[in-house]
């Protein structure tokens, strides 16, 4: 049994976190509306003012908050682990963030004696829920060593991928590729429904070929199919391709194609409904 | 045995009227240069000047050449098939051209009793060789059932998409998606390698999730090899987008995030090689 704090029992963190415990584990939560904490204290959590309180009654301490500032504040603020985690506690932050944010971070928890690693998944809510995600590792190998099989409670597929901020990177990545495929499977179909073509069979005539990717089959359906409960909100794609776009102008990449899906992704949130999956780029081509 | 017709036997058509020939069909072909014949005569083909001519010996005739000028020259032009075809022929274009021309084409040629199908092809020289094409194609059922013998010669994956130009509708979107993929997969790899993370890891981590496709698989390694040994060159693909752009520009289709796609990929071919794999996007993203 391992003493654990988790940061952040929103949608995603709250089965992750009930997960953990699954392990058999103590868990002392934070989270900043005391209600969100209410499922994981009625299954035998202990809930704190403070991630600072939190984080001292845990040798590792999971945060999965929304965006960058978040994991400042709740690591570096005021009230933050940093000022309560122990020498040799390890922070795994389970957030979707910025890359080069994430370094700066490592390196001030470094400074005290606590090892962090980047953590991001994907595979969603329902991932979360049945322990499936895919989660891309940042840090040193050791650190995951000892958390490996905390990880291995609430994900699947799991890749130490480099050094502190890598996991943020391939998580970055990942959002631009499925950026890029969900907007082309989306104007492909839109093509052929213009065309007065079965888009169902363009979606069958492409899949075994080079246009095949899980997204022209899951999000391809979706599609056809016009349902549009998420999956991924088209305001989260938004936001994790906000990040991953700063990061890659930052390093002086050409970032015009990629932008272009974005925006079209963005437009989504901002003139349907932030709420659907982003395979509703598919309607908002069709307006 | 059945009295083909090949028009246009170039870098594809050439393996593809070689493996019709290896059905042990009777081969009429015409080529504008008359070298390009040469391989097929050597194999029993006859050689004639004119595409009325080696059409006017045919049941089916087959055509593959570069764009849709090309094709409706051949077909409809002062020497054209058109001009040779018997009533009852069937004449089969493989070319990747447009849409909206293939049903005029098809709708001049039914005037003359000729049927038309639409069978623009995918998978490459490579695919065209070994006889394992993947075949979309548009135009009457029956008219595809007597044809489908002949091209499961050429090819493994065929399907029938719709009415004349479905096809060419079917190409034009697998062609849409490909470049979206194929951009979205430079600029992840792109990113990785200039955060200083190695991208073949994160490749790897991507490969099983929702960005997971063909092109990450096949072509993402081309790029972490930098081998852009042809595969799909990138000036055809150029040529493709064109008309698959055009296509969609006509019907009213927002395509400003796969235009800068294409732009990317035309770059490929005006400022480093046409030759060159269409994946060289990733060395352009590199500069």
């Amino acid at each position: 049994m391992t003493s654990l704090a988790f940061i952040g029992p929103g949608i995603m963190g709250r089965p992750m976190a009930l997960n953990l415990m699954g392990g058999g584990h103590d868990m002392h939560v934070y989270a900043r509306r005391a209600e969100a904490a209410e499922p994981l204290v009625a299954a035998g959590a202990r809930a704190w003012g403070s991630p600072a309180e939190a984080a001292a009654q845990a040798e590792v301490i999971f945060s999965c908050v929304s965006d960058t500032p978040d994991v400042e504040e709740v690591l570096l603020g005021a009230q933050g682990v940093v000022h309560g985690a122990r020498p040799g506690s390890v922070v795994v932050d389970m957030s979707t963030i910025s890359p080069s944010a994430t370094r700066e971070m490592a390196a001030r928890l470094a400074g005290q004696g606590i090892e962090m690693l980047d953590a991001p998944v994907s595979g969603g809510e329902q991932g979360a829920v049945s322990g499936t995600l895919s989660i891309m590792v940042g840090g040193k190998a050791e650190a995951l060593a000892r958390v490996r099989p905390l990880l291995d409670l609430m994900g699947r597929n799991i890749v130490h991928v480099g050094d502190n901020g890598a996991g943020q990177v391939a998580k970055a990545c990942n959002q631009i590729v499925v950026a890029q495929t969900l907007v082309g499977v989306a104007e492909a179909l839109q093509l052929a429904r213009r065309e007065g073509v079965d888009a169902a069979r363009v979606r069958e005539a492409l899949l075994g070929g080079f246009a095949g990717s899980k997204i022209l089959e899951v999000h391809g359906q979706r599609m056809l199919d016009e349902n549009y409960t998420p999956g991924f909100k088209a305001r989260l794609h938004t936001k994790d391709l906000g990040i991953a776009l700063a990061e890659a102008e930052s390093l002086g990449l050409d970032v015009t194609a990629v932008r272009a899906a974005a925006d079209l992704i963005r437009r989504v949130a901002e003139e349907i409904d932030g709420e659907l999956d982003h395979s509703a780029v598919f309607r908002l081509l069709g307006e």
